[in-house]
């Protein structure tokens, strides 16, 4: 193997939008012991980190640009969960050898999501090992506005950005659990493995939602995590929900054969790094305008109640508030690494 | 296996130091999408990345308490190379299987040193799979002070803290290639699995030195990258070196039966987690001062020089500056992860 760590990393890893004086929140890109970052005056820095293990979180044989996509994706979508604005990512990566050509599409899919957003590769680390990509990501925000999971106040309506269950649906048909025509499986997979972080959505909500949170792990296993850190109770009124274009064609389709499934993946689905959030009443005229201008369906689906004896838990209910009967073999189960 | 991945996080890596108002530089600690981290006045944030990997950089039977101290070791050696202070951190970690003594030893070694440096752990991910330890670190310093890669001038000293090459020698034992003593191996095996960052030394030097880098990868291929860097070159004194308590009393017992060997360790060890540094001559008593208060050896090995011809390289020299040649068997490569 020709090729050593440095050369890796000046070959395929220095990015433009890190070099001295492109970027005012990077100071000091990659190269030296740290980087420098310097978020705008009355900004704070927001943090997150993934990583992203073989075999877990993707298909070892995932098309690497795909892979480098979703990596830096996944990430940023904490951000926009949070309203912040991109800044910067380090990189760790370890790779069982360097295998060029797969490094090559890997930056290329990271670092073209890198520039779509203004975020500058500005460290890592590389090394021999089972592949695992982990990123972390830095973005900037006046503290005031950040979208935290503990703000939800009961009154608050309850929305979802986009589609859901596409990506879940995408790993039934690649397990071979569900066969699904080649058409919806080639705009599904582009879900699960590419998808696109809300961060005009994020910053877009700062001022007008409430609380916030990214749907890695599923609907109500996210909005679960909503709750408990607010304290309140929801109510999600499933014929909403369903009649919503939080529901796509596909999903949609698929319910007319197999509603079980469908309602899986719309409310336990995981990996759709679509935003859910809370808003006061008062903010849907302003939210109908910020869907308009960004071309992206808002779709309200619920309240936030008080929290009852029950404690912070999310009841299913009807249009007149009447609790919602799922059919038999819907799997809630929210997403855990370790279950 | 009962435990998920929220209660293994709920119950180990909750760290008091990041709960609300604990920490002047946490806005906001984990469990939500993001950190919020906010640097002092007049600082900036600076941010270094490093991933450790089972078989690669520690043994899969390593004490766990050993290794939660090592991973944050290394990261906070990185803050300490650029002079900042450390101020929080994020964990990834990807686990085989829950083994809840294993975690609980690990999570006791890496939240001792983060207390001890008031780092505090304010986010992370928690995955299965094959055991990976990946930490991102912050610090803050005002940025004129960093000491930058790119800062050495001809003229400076050139210096090292503490001593080298216990850490390779304490490897070359557990490989089996060289028996040592067992009191020697136990010190040795201390400085290879509990690394000491040199944090006060690296504030320390702010405004007294040039440039400064840790040594990871061995002190000649570490110098490499800070000449390359500054477009400088260097003459290390090896006369000096050897005499100076840079050599300390194991590396010192091993070149009176095996000098090829300690010279490797000393030149191209690695895992050092020393800081290697430059200074302008006026620094000398300062420096001097410096070292007294931290009770810390800091030896003058050379001095930069302008590059010549011959580009940005280190020669070996004696005290009259004529070449010093070494003796057969040293192995002068520096360390590359995929070499």
């Amino acid at each position: 193997m020709a090729l050593g760590e440095f050369d890796l990393i000046r070959r395929y890893f220095q990015h433009p939008l890190a070099q001295p004086g492109v970027h005012a929140g990077v100071r000091l890109g990659n190269g030296d012991d740290c980087a420098l970052l310097q978020p705008g005056p009355g900004q704070v820095l927001a943090v997150s980190t993934d990583m992203l293990v073989a075999g877990r979180h993707f298909f070892p044989d995932v098309a690497p640009r795909a892979l480098g996509h979703k990596a830096l994706a996944v990430n940023l979508s904490d951000l926009a969960a949070m309203g912040a604005r991109p800044l910067a990512f380090v990189l760790a990566l370890a790779l069982p050898q360097i295998d060029e050509p797969w490094v090559q599409e890997f930056a290329a899919g990271l670092l073209a999501l890198a520039d779509a957003h203004g975020c500058a590769l500005v460290g890592g680390d590389t090394c021999a090992g089972p592949l695992n990509v982990c990123i972390t990501v830095f973005g900037e925000l006046p503290p005031a506005l950040a979208l935290r999971r503990d703000a939800a106040l009961a009154g608050d309506d309850l929305y979802v950005s986009g589609s859901l269950g596409q990506a879940r649906l995408a790993l039934e048909a690649l397990r071979g659990r569900w066969r699904l025509p080649e058409a919806a499986l080639v705009r599904c997979r582009q879900r699960l493995e590419r998808p696109e972080p809300r961060l005009a959505l994020g910053q877009g909500l700062r001022g007008l939602a409430h609380a916030a949170i990214d749907l890695s792990d599923g609907l109500l296993a996210d909005l679960g995590h909503v709750l408990r850190a607010s304290g309140v109770a929801a109510q999600l009124d499933v014929p909403a929900l369903l009649a919503s274009p939080a529901v796509g064609p596909d999903v949609r389709a698929l319910a007319l054969v197999q509603p079980a499934l469908a309602l899986t993946c719309v409310l336990a689905g995981g990996d759709d790094y679509e935003l859910l959030y809370t808003a006061p009443v008062a903010a849907r005229s302003a939210l109908e305008r910020l869907g308009r201008e960004l071309g992206l369906e808002l779709s309200r689906i619920g309240r936030i109640v008080a929290a009852t004896d029950a404690g912070p838990q999310c009841s299913l209910v009807d249009e007149r508030l009447q609790p919602y009967a799922l059919p038999p073999g819907v799997e809630l189960k929210g997403f855990d690494h370790f279950a």
